[in-house]
């Protein structure tokens, strides 16, 4: 079965995001008063053949570990959709 | 009240998407032969002060419109968590 999975890589707390720093430095100029804390990632988005959603997650969490984030600075959360 | 909003800003189908191109290409070397149709997209999490969640959303959706995200090129979708 095929199935369409999301990674999230979000870098972790404590790790310099400088362009969720620009979005937010720029958010009060723009009118938005009420918003912050802004963290910018990566979402990728794929198609996996497996035999059940369990082993798709195991597949593209091997993927995550291996280089499509790097456990050092960045969150990865897989979802199988 | 303080909302946390998420924002997936993905390129559109049809749009050039080379780092998905890239990381598809290289699945297959690295022992994932099962995987394809790779999307590389931007996800953006911000905290919103605002009364309801509809009105967070409604802020956000703004936000995507004038500078998150280019709306000829990606599609975004703003979730609130």
């Amino acid at each position: 079965m095929r199935f369409e999975v999301k990674v999230e890589v979000v870098p972790r707390d404590g790790i310099a995001n400088p362009e969720g720093a620009t979005i937010e430095r720029a958010l009060p100029a723009l009118g938005f008063v009420n918003a912050g804390n802004v963290r910018v990632g990566k979402v990728i988005q794929l198609q996996v053949e497996a035999e059940s959603a369990e082993s798709a997650e195991r597949v593209v969490e091997d993927m995550c570990n291996r280089f499509l984030s790097n456990p050092v600075i960045e969150n990865a959360t897989v979802e199988v959709l």
